[in-house]
């Protein structure tokens, strides 16, 4: 018998078990208590919103910006794709005159990095800070005009956080004012570069300068590495792809390694400090402070980004957990069009528990980032005029904040996922390659766990400042503030009384600033009275940085609620996500709270009864919170985040598009199924269509 | 210009930068202070390992078999190389004459679920219990030839956890003696089969059984779905694969939908409820209690598989961490030959923190693995006596702890992996596919969340039985013990003045007990005395069977060591393992104990105090402790975890295979990279090379 196997699988007409997704979602938004276009405007502006909207009509109908084949490619497919939409996204910049934002979004709403997207994040800015003007004509003009294509090398095979460590040289040769890049080892190939694989022709690479016999530690080059003809990579020069990634394999991260590979004196980046031509005199670099306020600048952008991680992972699983039903709760019976129905899981405290204080999560981000900007701004200001007086603090601050908020994130999407139930693993839940994709930020701008070692640094060092009566209270150092606060009443205590006291903004504050404080004073006394090694004490370390984050998280939320120009019932509405924000922080991390003696037992309870009050309040506006963050359907990608609710549709029309799928029967067939199947088989038990006589 | 651009990329004969890994391991392994080998025996049995040894060396030689393409492959390379693998399996066991041991074997070793898997862990075992002599001949015996291959179809679209609400009906139609199956809805689709989408031409399917008119709930029937001459799917019946997954993409997970689709009488399975051939009438099964001593089983099988699980993350991150080197530390620098090299990360004590308490769960689950199989044997001998009364308490500790250890197994495998740094989020680290590969564990056989509800109403009605007199104390139910020992002192105290006090299993177990029992107390009295409702309870719900498993884990780790047949020096190192694991447990739950007023703040310092001083007890031990594992390097299949420590040069070994590295240029080149930086470059700005002049 013989038939056509190329008729591709397709679902009958069916519609899913009512009450549908659609109408489930309608009465979830019936529910707002307040406008949820107006709370979208007030995070992005009008016109930010109106350029989304511009935006995603154009990509929305751009092949290359198509994502209907995104879950299905393999890494040279996804890679290959990358590059097409890297071309048509130059194109269109110029066909649609897009400014700079335009060109954001639609790179934000693609929502995958590209080869070509270092050259823009990496290359270009380094381009821009550290050349001289010479520098900026050779490098910097054709790379604006992608006539050349760069990449940012900074990671080796063997080193990553200790930058001190890199092994590739680059030795001054006076003679004929060259430089010669060198990897002496295996583990000094440069690795993890993005675009370095296959798409750069320049990298900026960071070796040890090495002049006259001198060791000057690493310092950046503009080094070109691929012909500009044929894109052959240069003679000296091994470069390739590092291979696949747990996520992120539409970027070709890459390796290269030097063999006594000769550059110019001119691709040393001379804007602060100069090798002599001839001579090969060193000038060094001025004050290095400057260069943090730009990382401020740059993690401040990390924790606006964590906004958008939490806001894509919490409207995927909020709007899903509205849609889906599971259980009828027999104490509390849902019921639609009079009849008994399953539960829609939100409805579940343990669900919302999951959920919720993830959505506070994400707006206590908004304002954090916000704020981060805000200070940013203000302190380049006040460096101009020689005061470095906000810097410490805020860079610390900042180093923390990244550590802690990714951190968040990373956890927040898994979290996300796995409340999705089973199909959170299906990858048209859009939130498993989502995780992989954004895993990189706990580690890139600092890993995580080292970071918080800076910021601990500067907590200890203040702390004992203020101790020594060398720091005081400041609007704009808060670490000053919370640390004399509990100096002046070591042995305070939580003053809740009833479980809605935990309501209060000024209780909350304390209750953090004592906890953070009493970690640091703990940990300084460890140090320094009792001989505790810093590296015995990274525990702790890491701790009382997280205290001190948490801290300015939920003060940030709850300072900017009181000051934000917003309506009567957003406002009210944020506040119970800030209290929430606060109080299931608190809960988490209950222990550091019980003790410092702070908080005691029955104020626990109360605390602990105060969060499931807090999830009920904010139930009913999870949905409009979510619709808040404006986030497209074409961003989200995801079958289940839908914002029409059609979430059983929307996943039986992605497995029709499965490649499988586009054959009746597999191709191993013949090799691997039929064989058994057939041994010892006698047909005369079969019937005419295959089936076994009697249907056996 | 014109080159050959099909020259791989080869990376230059250079050694990585010293110490070699190779050293880093010997020297790690000459601090043994135990007999390895010896510990491996006792944990596999010396047979098993010399099986394994005879299956490696047979499948490593094996191109089915051979890994070294894994983490390149697409979805659909994956599922054809899958099929391969199961191809030559059972040609294997019959060339080798392998028995079940060995099989397994062969099949833990490949690491990797495949199409047929699910009909080996579910189809057989299926038919083996739920059938009559008659089926067994009509459907086991040719399964066991894979005459006919199959899967379990029982998750739908719209419903998981609540079996109950699932959709798919098969209705008795006495006319012809048959039963007509059918899909009313979109959502009643079976989705997530395993072994549906492609592979099985018979499926057992749980459906509704309705027979006069009524809806008997759930039942078993094993249907013919594809012909067995040509697999097309058969009329009435559309089938197909669900699409990608976050993991577990060698598998062809499926969906199935039937449209009033007959099959015989015989196909309901029989063995426990009947329906009369004619009449239609339903007889019932008998006590399902019988059932839930398989489930213990499995659960057992569960827990000793997170003890892999935890194994392969450990050994991998462990060993690199003994290799990987970063910054030098001042306070106590490393020496090398008499020079200052860089520490090895595993000497700081966040990464001490991060993988130590982590080796200590592996074994800790061996232990209670083992121990819930001897109940569970214990268990059945005593229900064949007609005696039911260890199976409550059994039956929701196996509950609970297959919801504890799946989940800390899942959290650890993604530890181990960040712990690695940068590299762990390569493939070739081993940890990021084996992370999608295990999160399936904490959905399937009861979804995480869920299950500690069972365990959690259990522990609340022993609790009342134990107030109410209506339960003792007994060798087999540490439930009831703990309850009466805290019913009896409510306000105990912790009796610890030292930090070594807390290395007393005495003081360790009354700890976790009492943990265990204030938290059911404070429940109970919640939900009995309070009026509150389950669902606003789950998150408490979801804490006390935790602390009930976490009191489990310890307590049998504890015990089994006071009983093992081990040598003295292996017996200390295994203490300061459970000890360990005990008392990080309690650090990482301190605010339950702290709560409880069980323990203080002062001695809360000395356990954390004690914990750093088994960190630096356990450290020089654990590159022997994850060698004792006995895991093979084509088990492990990770570049970091090699046992000889080689590292890095398996890093670029394994970036040569890339894909992309086998042309020089991309393929991409011509059509989005040339275009941009041929545009506006005049051809005498270039070198014969390629390079801008003057190499710029």
């Amino acid at each position: 018998m013989s038939f056509d196997n190329n008729i591709p699988t397709k679902f009958p007409k069916l519609e899913p078990r009512g009450p549908a997704g659609e109408l489930l979602l309608a009465s979830e938004r019936a529910k707002a208590s307040f406008d949820v276009k107006e709370l979208s405007k007030f995070m992005y502006g009008e016109q930010w919103l109106a350029k989304m909207d511009k935006v995603l009509n154009v990509i929305s109908n751009e092949p290359a910006f198509d994502k209907t084949g995104r879950y299905y490619e393999s890494r040279q497919e996804r890679v290959a794709n990358g590059f097409k939409k890297d071309k048509r996204l130059i194109e269109l910049v110029k066909e649609q005159n897009w400014d700079e934002t335009e060109t954001n979004i639609a790179t934000f709403l693609y929502d995958q990095s590209t080869p070509f997207s270092l050259h823009y994040n990496m290359f270009i800015p380094t381009l821009r800070s550290q050349t001289t003007d010479e520098q900026k004509k050779l490098f910097l003009e054709p790379a604006l005009k992608h006539q050349i294509i760069g990449c940012y090398a900074q990671t080796e095979l063997g080193h990553g956080s200790n930058v001190q460590g890199l092994e590739t040289t680059a030795t001054y040769i006076p003679e004929t004012n060259e430089f010669e890049l060198h990897s002496p080892t295996l583990t000094a190939s440069k690795w993890w570069i993005g675009g370095l694989g296959k798409v750069a022709n320049h990298a900026i690479v960071m070796a040890r300068l090495i002049t006259n016999g001198k060791d000057l530690g690493p310092h950046p080059f503009c080094v070109q590495i691929r012909s500009l003809k044929d894109h052959r990579p240069l003679e000296g020069v091994t470069v390739g792809d590092i291979g696949p990634k747990f996520g992120f394999n539409s970027v070709d991260n890459g390796f290269i390694m030097f063999d006594h590979y000769r550059i110019p004196h001119v691709a040393f980046l001379a804007k602060y400090s100069q090798v002599k031509p001839g001579t090969g005199e060193y000038s060094k670099p001025p004050n290095a402070k400057l260069s943090y306020g730009t990382m401020v600048y740059v993690r401040a952008n990390i924790v606006m980004g964590v906004r958008y991680a939490l806001a894509k992972a919490t409207t995927i699983a909020v709007r899903y957990s509205a849609v889906r039903q599971q259980f009828v709760d027999s104490a509390n019976p849902k019921k639609w069009d009079n009849k008994v129905v399953e539960t829609p899981v939100l409805d579940y405290t343990m669900q919302q528990y999951r959920l919720l204080p993830t959505v506070a999560a994400a707006y206590a981000c908004f304002f954090t980032g916000t704020e981060m900007i805000r200070l940013y701004n203000l302190n380049q200001v006040e460096m101009q005029k020689g005061n470095f007086g906000l810097l410490a603090d805020l860079h610390a601050s900042s180093s923390g904040l990244k550590s802690l908020t990714t951190t968040m994130a990373a956890e927040a999407i898994e979290d996300c996922r796995r409340a999705c139930g089973g199909h959170g693993y299906s990858l048209f839940s859009g939130l498993g390659q989502f995780y992989q994709d954004y895993l990189p930020n706990v580690t890139w701008e600092g890993d995580n766990y080292i970071l918080t070692q800076q910021t601990a640094r500067y907590l200890l060092k203040t702390y004992r400042n203020v101790v020594a009566g060398k720091a005081v209270p400041s609007e704009y150092n808060q670490t000053v503030n919370y640390l004399t606060q509990y100096l002046q009443n070591t042995k305070a205590k939580c003053p809740v009384t009833v479980p809605t006291d935990f309501n209060n903004p000024e209780v909350i504050l304390a209750a953090f600033g004592f906890r953070a404080a009493y970690g640091i004073a703990k940990a300084a006394e460890q140090i320094d009275n009792q001989g505790r090694s810093w590296n015995s004490m990274l525990v702790e370390i890491n701790r009382i940085s997280r205290a001190h984050c948490q801290f300015l998280l939920v003060r940030t939320f709850i300072i900017a609620l009181q000051n934000a120009n917003l309506d009567k019932a957003t406002t009210a509405v944020l506040r119970n996500l800030a209290t929430l924000f606060a109080l299931h922080t608190m809960e988490k991390e209950l222990s550091d709270f019980l003790l410092s003696g702070y908080l005691n037992g029955d104020q626990t309870s109360m605390l602990k009864e105060q969060v499931i009050v807090l999830l009920e309040q904010v139930r009913p506006q999870a949905v409009p919170l979510v619709d808040a963050f404006a986030l497209p359907d074409y961003y989200l990608h995801s079958a289940l985040g839908r914002s029409d609710g059609n979430v059983y549709k929307a996943m039986t029309e992605m497995a029709e598009r499965e490649p499988l799928n586009h054959t009746q029967v597999v191709s191993s067939y013949e090799e691997c199924i039929k064989p058994f199947v057939h041994a010892g088989q006698t047909t005369d038990r079969w019937n005419e269509d295959g089936t076994l006589s009697a249907k056996l």
